[in-house]
């Protein structure tokens, strides 16, 4: 997972401690201008409704959307691949291969390109399996079922390690985000029922939660093809 | 569809008039440091292979991202609903009810707002029926299944004009973006197969096509639940 992408990320703007969880209210970070460097001033530009960062000089409007983070659950003989994080946030937790997606590529590509980075594996996209979006933090996980062309794998640069795990040996106290917990529960439910599906939920964190704590949020919305 | 979004919106930064299709070689469009104001330049930051906006005094890096567009295809009585647009691009032309997602909200949610918002129109989410990557323009549609809650609809401030469609008369002539074309045969397709799945597929636009051109691009990719 390149550039620090993860759950954690907007973690820092987050009040810790609190009992209730508050509405999101959006605050824009572009201080200044990408077009011309002036100051921005935070207004609702004519037309809209939401207060957006405007440039004070050339009237530019700075747009922030959530970000797509992309990664496959590559299953071998009947087993899990996951890679032990050797990053920051959740170092030495366990995580499914994943990253943001780049400009220029789908995101199937994208999958398959953060799994060659993480785990050194080569995989072929085998089916959607998941859309999990997180409101709070502006991330939308997009989760393809994936096999290895070949059955090779070790760790890359920002791996400590890369591991298959049989589905009854998934390390759900280890794991390293709560989308990798639901993503991996959402799997083992469908291999029971033996019919995998497309799933589409969301997941409202609660404020002050850690990312990995399994009881730090509540899935809404839970959907599937 | 607020804010311009459109599969059209990156066309000028395409030359027109090519026969073959160039590779996607994203250029960097952030010209000045969103935290400090001051100039960035392009490099290739320590540890990453591409291509940054990096800030020359603070050295924040600025990471460009795809955009996730989000709609419905609203069923009520056996027929589509679609929206003339009254913006351009596309002016004129059919479209589904889609924009761009919002940080702090859920696809789901967002898709039921635009729904709301050019259409007049109170949905329920059904399921998740396809996700449509146009890797050249930097966007991703998401796309639901939806039903009316009440019904009405009427034009909101974007739409000239709303109106339900038996699946035979879908004015496949006269639709605004290839995603809406794709998603719509893809729906005419299942349902005659009498078989809703959730679908996948990258749309590759050649370079200099209409975005409304049902010839300019290719499907990849495509794979379904």
């Amino acid at each position: 997972m390149s550039s620090g992408a993860s759950e954690a990320d907007a973690h820092a703007d987050v009040a810790s401690g609190l009992a209730v969880p508050l509405p999101v209210v959006h605050k824009p970070k572009v201080s200044f201008c990408q077009a011309c460097g002036n100051p921005t001033k935070e207004v609702v530009p004519d037309g809209e409704e939401k207060v957006r960062a405007v440039c004070t000089v050339c009237g530019s409007i700075h747009y922030e959307n959530p970000k797509m983070v992309v990664g496959c659950l590559v299953e071998h003989n009947e087993k899990i691949l996951l890679c032990k994080r050797k990053i920051e946030p959740s170092y030495g937790l366990w995580t499914l291969p994943a990253g943001y997606l780049e400009i220029g590529e789908s995101a199937a590509e994208g999958a398959v390109r953060e799994t060659l980075e993480e785990a050194c594996a080569e995989v072929e996209i085998v089916s959607p399996f998941a859309q999990l979006d997180i409101p709070l933090i502006g991330q939308s996980y997009i989760i393809f079922q994936a096999r290895l062309k070949t059955p090779h794998f070790s760790p890359g640069p920002e791996s400590l390690e890369c591991a298959l795990f049989a589905l009854d040996d998934i390390p759900f106290d280890s794991l390293a985000f709560s989308s990798v917990i639901v993503a991996l529960k959402m799997y083992i439910e469908d291999k029971n029922d033996g019919n995998l599906k497309f799933h589409y939920c969301t997941i409202n964190k609660r404020p002050g939660a850690s990312p990995s704590d399994p009881r730090g949020f509540d899935l809404d919305y839970h959907l599937h093809s």
